[in-house]
């Protein structure tokens, strides 16, 4: 394979809380004046100006966490939930080939993101025993042609099914969750079903803690005050991350570290504090998009969790007071290297009206040496002698340079590595990041009343009892068919 | 499996380029004065002023083919080429277990959206004999530790691979095929290379073209005047699409009759020239955000084929008259029903600067039933008795009705089903509207001149030659370690 040991080749350290060398640094120097001039940059002046909203911000945030509002940061102190999530995968690890879950939302983003962070890249492809544990999906989409393919390469009596939703009553996931558990009872029959299905739900209110306690299948719980997308490090992401062999202590052991990170009312000494400030201040100088863009395959998908959190969080009409102001940046996700020949094009030159996250790591966990087979090629000889991890870091800085030299604001995130400690720190910094945003933006970062309508919507299309009006409403407003249509040919 | 026949029950029936009940119908009254009202939609007034830039759009678009520069038009026509490409592809199904495209942005998007739109879902999971030809993977990216898990799910001696570069000289992909052909002559011989390897590129210039005289490898051509972002229908993208078994000809028919969809100047009768009118009016007045939302599991990664086209082809600094403007929108991959839990709060509520396209599916190859499995469960029994097509639809209709309640411009392209025909008139319909659309910016919409500087910085951090003046600039500006950084904790 001509694989050459990475940078750090030592076996993995035991897990303490103060791993300085595996701190996640941020740095926010293409963010400012002094790197791309003051009509994109945001100035110390601009900055230190900022700082009594950015203190107030933490302090707010601070006190309702004292509340009990925000229960996701108490989630790292986890112990009795963690043992009950290893115990249950320990279990589903030895007895099933496939594991799926069955979630949307922030019940299925965080789950995608730490497996294709932590898990093999190929895991669904690799032999059981090199696996150690079952396949794993996630099904959120409703799409049936994607579902019944889905159905095509599961043997059911191997399968288990973790059917996530914290209200309990998600149209999407009660929906699945009824396909799949008739399709599980003509499998294995009807008394073997809580073999077969494992919920995760509010402790005490909705449908699905109803049918768990009717039905007498397993489950677990959603703490109060852990709202759906800032769930991952509850039992809603942990199962499933235990169940693929993901060391989910770690994982919390980093998103403690982060907490710790964040204590100090000073943007300055607190990461997420500084990032919240500078995207807050940059989107009101028209700065309205946000790109996250991992360097890393691995981190991908937790781009598109990030999309949700930031996205439904700050997107809103109303603030606090009522204002109606319709504010809050769209995430999007890119991917280095892979998008530079897709949208950095448009980052580089377009609209100046985007701030670059760039999630970069420093060590990958496996580097593959770039050999010169073939002799005599200009574009190809001058790469052989370095590595495939030296030729991404090199594509990153030339990114960064070009968005500088552009006037593009630009921060990253620096991973010593990938790991379960790593990924446990991003997952917190941006959930803590999201959360002072919120006080800066003046929004409620914790509900999201932009989905009634049109889930009022479907219900009254699907002919749910006491709907029947906006049915009627909504077959009224509908026009002709074929109006405003451009046929084709 | 409880599946229900889909509505059109009947075999596929045989091509023919006039296929009306086939036809992609595009609907824009969610973006016009009459359905958002006038702030936010664009009026009749508004449409009748701007026809006359549309004609003189399209004259140009038609006027450059005529010169020869937008050979992509023709590629419907090719004939020999498809045999060739048949022939191979006949050859590879019959002969490999593995079928791996090196390629990145143009060379790969178009692949996967091809692939993951017309191939079984989870089609590498397939056993051999229900698969019928190899797994597919498209490695687009030059991540070390992705690319040494890739290796170890692999047989390189029952693998071949396609090394796709117009230029044949990206850095990224002369990299992967210096690692992959090195692995290869390990593993099956020098001798035994030009099985394993065929090339993808430019047909008469480049480095990839010498290598495939040197050495006598296996090559496809892609024609001059198809720039990479518009190669999709070329030998690029149909090798690994016949691979895979995928009917090529159906999908150049398609592309065929979109062509013809597209004759007439006045958007009135173009679907491609209306949408580019209508995209270009709401740019204009704020709209700066394109999202592609396919409600359809199978269109997801044609979004992000449509991202790069739309992106690289319109986000550009200078116009054509080399004004300094800064212009394109922001193309955005969404995802229904799944983003409806993560990105239609913001769409709904935030900034009204998007305009959503909707990739509707009017017919599932298949459907599923939703059963009553549980009775008595008020959030899941409205579901029973219909089918996750309908859910599917109706939460699409919600979407639709919420973003026309929130006043958000949104338009339609709906496809009667998603097959060969349907794809291939999608690919020329979205190639055909960037190219008008690049005439209504003023911009040449088949350069990108922005990502040379990223480009040269990586040239000179690799240590090329000629750059050596670069690097030591480079190395001149590169900041103290450590300045603006706050680190953790």
């Amino acid at each position: 394979m001509r694989e050459i040991p990475a940078a750090s080749g030592q076996p993995a350290p035991p897990v303490t809380r103060e791993q300085a060398d595996w701190a996640i640094r941020f740095d926010y120097h293409g963010m400012t004046a002094e790197a791309i001039g003051g009509e994109h940059g945001v100035s110390e002046a601009e900055l230190g100006a900022a700082a009594e909203a950015a203190t107030a911000a933490h302090a707010t945030v601070g006190r309702r966490h004292t509340a009990g509002e925000l229960a996701w940061l108490d989630l790292p102190e986890q112990r009795d939930e963690v043992r009950e999530v290893e115990t249950l995968a320990a279990e589903i690890r030895e007895r099933c080939d496939t594991f799926v879950v069955l979630g949307i939302g922030g019940s299925a983003l965080g789950n995608t993101a730490v497996h294709t962070a932590l898990a093999h890249p190929f895991h669904n492809l690799l032999p059981r025993e090199r696996r150690g544990g079952p396949r794993l999906f996630v099904l959120d989409n409703v799409d049936p042609s994607w579902l019944a393919a889905f159905h095509e390469v599961v043997d059911l009596r191997r399968t288990v099914f973790n059917v996530i939703t914290k209200s309990g009553s998600t149209a999407e996931t009660m929906a699945q969750l009824q396909c799949f558990a008739g399709l599980l009872r003509d499998a294995v029959g009807g008394p073997a079903l809580r073999d077969h299905l494992i919920a995760t739900t509010d402790p005490r209110g909705g449908d699905l803690r109803r049918l768990v306690e009717r039905e007498g299948l397993r489950s677990l719980a959603i703490p109060p005050g852990v709202g759906g997308r800032f769930s991952v490090l509850s039992a809603v992401g942990l199962l499933s991350a235990a169940v693929a062999g993901i060391d989910v202590r770690e994982l919390l052991a980093g998103a403690a570290s982060a907490v710790s990170a964040c204590a100090q009312p000073d943007p300055r000494r607190n990461p997420a504090l500084m990032n919240a400030t500078l995207q807050w201040l940059l989107y009101r100088r028209g700065k309205v998009i946000s790109v996250m863009m991992p360097y890393s395959q691995r981190l991908r998908d937790l781009a598109d969790w990030f999309r949700q959190l930031w996205a439904e969080s700050l997107g809103k009409r109303l603030t606090c007071s009522g204002e109606e102001r319709s504010v809050g940046p769209t995430p999007i996700k890119a991917l280095g290297v892979t998008d530079q020949h897709s949208q950095v094009q448009l980052y580089v030159e377009g609209p100046n009206n985007k701030v670059i996250n760039f999630l970069s790591v420093a060590r990958f966990d496996r580097d593959l040496a770039i050999p010169e087979t073939f002799a005599g090629l200009p574009s190809a000889s001058y790469l052989a002698g370095h590595t495939f991890g030296e030729l991404m870091h090199a594509e990153e800085r030339g990114t960064a340079i070009a968005l500088t030299a552009a006037r593009r604001p630009h921060c990253t995130h620096l991973l010593p590595e990938v790991r379960a400690h790593t990924v446990g720190q991003l997952l917190m910094l941006l959930q803590l990041q999201t959360a002072y945003a919120g006080e800066l933006f003046e929004v409620n970062a914790y509900d999201q009343p932009g989905v009634e309508a049109g889930k009022i919507a479907a219900f009254a299309l699907m002919g749910r009892p006491g709907y029947e009006q906006q049915r009627a409403e909504i077959s009224a407003a509908a026009r002709p068919h074929g109006e405003h249509v451009s046929p084709i040919p």
